[in-house]
């Protein structure tokens, strides 16, 4: 067959046709070339939207935005390197917690994050929260901390899958981010790029995740599993409810406090529990443990025994920030104002909208609308009141910690109408609503 | 409701969705302003692939393409004024010896013709192969040339319809030129700019046709039917045979030939009567016949009675050319030298394939396949077999008319290879496949 092409291909996809694993990689490659215009590759994009990608389409969409910049070598790490990456929700302050905690059990974590935009948080603005600390790392930095400490936590660089960066770009303002096939390629070329062996996902599901429903997010857990393992690295996904913020902190030196309490034993359980579900399976992947309750067991102790809290402090100390934040989460610096949010009606809390406190959360400065804004890591929003909560009028539902009170009115309004107060308390929402892993998958080896 | 956003409405189309006029137009207008940037308008063309424009968004598109520039105002020339648009084909010359015949009887007719790009001529650049001629000619000329001769034939002016030109240049590298609505807009964007009141279409079916099939071509021209009369012109349409070329010319002098041997008396068959059925549905709008048989007798008198000529000479003289071309064809310079195509076999000429022919054109220069590419006004094709024609081997087929014989090597076979040879004569095929007019129109009325 000739040669098909770059226009070609866009209409070959646009006809629901399949592209050979080369043809996807002369239009990613075409990207970076300048063969292909962005107003080509948006098309191509849009004609994916509705034609979609099989499987092998999507593993070479992947390995070809993986292969458009460096990929970290982590080969000088002994053990099975093993990252978590969420999908993005209101409060997740999980990784903070995580990456120390499974470090500290002997699984060295790897581990590259996202900063906030849109209603959700990114763990790279909350780390940075902590004085010093500084996300951007060089790769040989990168490796000689995981080595060392078990653990690093930074940003993605701009060498890192440049061609994921420029297409997600792309995506935000062409109406093509809600894409199953995209998003895997986008998730798993930035992951593979670091150099990990397995991966635990947590994909999350409710009014404040990116998936709004079980099917969809199930569809696209199912399809990270799926292109993983044609990548040949074993990914299990836990499904979990995003529907009210996960704990109780929403911002950025508010959660970077609660994700450190975590390790101090004394963290919101639900945010405990995520910790501990999303940990045990990375200790499976990483050979640490041979079921959930081994591991489980392991996590609790390390916590307990004040193991997981030195390995942080390790961690941040190698990153340049102030390991005493460990110890004493005050010195975490949060606006001084507080302004309560009163209950206005007597009842239970039946629902406590993420996404409703997610913007809020926006609104105060916590967060960004566009990739280049700035965010205050000292403002926030205390969820005081979950679901089932009993509530009498004036009872606290939440305080907002603000620079100025008079700040305060509108956010006030915005995050009083997130909580519905109702007469009988809402029915239980489990934590995880599901598990994907690959049929095939045996536990992961060491490549390096 | 709020404003939607233009990635709002990038979306809301991919969703299936209709857009509201002012949306569409917003669309457009950003595209201009820089609000829209390409990247997003292609994303945009793709969703609209998929998911289409109804009638009315059709026309909001329609009219902010044609708002994005100036629009003619001929409100002061008396009469209906009619003009025909192409979809194009191979071998089609018929402006050329439409627009003064239908002039010559009393129909003004403003005519903004296209150049000729891949497989299909343009009349821009058969005109062109007139010593002198111009084509490109200020508005207030072209209106006075319309007023004084009758027609006036010119080519698009940056001025008119500048967002369709954009818009098409990226429909055309995004594989979303192949879509009824996006070519309803961009047809009738551009006519309606013109100043024009009633408009005949000459959608072309078949090899050589941008409408391989009936089915899509009929869609294509009730589309632009029932558009045109959302904008109050009164639009016909006739669905016309395009398997095999028009007439015996391909090329760009020697068609123009053909063209005025139409004036002449002496226009091949299938020239004459795609001339004379165009003409008659012009006449009809233009309110200068109640019928088909009124209308081609005075087409027929006024090519006997030299008066359709004498129009041609005019007009040609009007826009700077060499008016002795129409009576004395010879002066139309065509290459000297000649290849023979002769038929391999003895039989009927069962097809003569358009394409292939057009395609043969402009690999001998008398066409393009890029934009800025210059055409040589010289070099054809004159096909001598018809289909039905009885052949012995060695019976011409064709003649090549070449710069050197040397280049015309692998031209015969490709032109030999256009024509398929048979044991038997093939059916007969109509030329006019179908009419289509809007049920509820009324003969257009003079709006100056």
């Amino acid at each position: 067959m000739a040669t098909r092409t770059l226009v070609e291909l866009i209409a070959a996809k646009r006809d629901g046709l399949r592209l050979a694993n080369d043809e996807i990689a002369r239009l990613v490659g075409g990207l970076s070339s300048g063969d292909l215009a962005d107003y080509q590759m948006t098309a191509w994009l849009m004609a994916v939207f509705f034609r979609g990608l099989d499987d092998e389409e999507t593993a070479a969409l992947t390995d070809a935005m993986l292969h458009s910049g460096r990929t970290i070598d982590l080969s000088g790490v002994p053990g099975v390197k093993v990252d978590k990456h969420s999908t993005g929700g209101v409060g997740d302050k999980v990784s903070i917690a995580l990456a120390p905690l499974v470090a500290a059990c002997g699984v060295p974590v790897p581990m590259v994050s996202g900063r906030g935009l849109g209603h959700t948080g990114g763990t790279l603005d909350k780390l940075e929260a902590i004085p010093g600390f500084r996300t951007q790392i060089d790769a040989d930095d990168f490796a000689r901390i995981v080595r060392d400490v078990g653990c690093c936590m930074i940003g993605q660089t701009a060498e890192i899958a440049p061609a994921d960066k420029r297409i997600y770009a792309l995506r935000d303002v062409t109406a093509t981010v809600e894409c199953i096939p995209l998003i895997v390629a986008s998730i798993l070329s930035k992951k593979l790029a670091e150099g990990i062996d397995a991966l635990v996902l947590d994909v999350k599901v409710g009014r404040g995740a990116f998936m709004r429903n079980e099917e969809d997010a199930r569809a696209l857990a199912d399809a990270l599993v799926r292109v993983g393992a044609r990548a040949h690295k074993s990914i299990v996904a836990l499904l979990t409810d995003m529907d009210a913020p996960l704990g109780r902190a929403v911002g950025n030196a508010v959660e970077t406090r609660e994700a450190l309490d975590v390790l101090a034993g004394s963290g919101p359980p639900d945010v405990l529990e995520c910790t501990l579900r999303l940990g045990a399976e990375m200790l499976v992947l990483g050979g640490r443990a041979t079921a959930e309750e081994d591991a489980r067991a392991q996590l609790l102790y390390a916590i307990a025994s004040g193991a997981a809290a030195r390995t942080a402090e390790r961690m941040i100390e190698a990153q340049g920030g102030d390991p005493r934040v460990v110890a004493d989460r005050q010195r975490l610096e949060v606006a001084a104002d507080e302004v309560i949010v009163g209950a206005p009606a007597e009842g239970f809390v039946t629902r406590v909208d993420a996404l409703g406190i997610g913007l809020a959360a926006v609104a105060m400065g916590a967060g960004r609308t566009r990739a280049d804004q700035a965010v205050d890591h000292g403002v926030g929003i205390l969820v005081d009141a979950k679901p089932g909560a009993r509530v009498v009028r004036g009872t606290p539902l939440a305080r907002l910690r603000v620079r100025r009170r008079s700040d305060a009115g509108e956010i006030v309004d915005r995050v009083r109408a997130a909580f519905a107060i109702g007469a009988s308390p809402p029915e239980e929402r489990p934590l995880v609503l599901g598990r994907i892993c690959d049929a095939n998958s045996t536990p992961a080896r060491v490549t390096g």
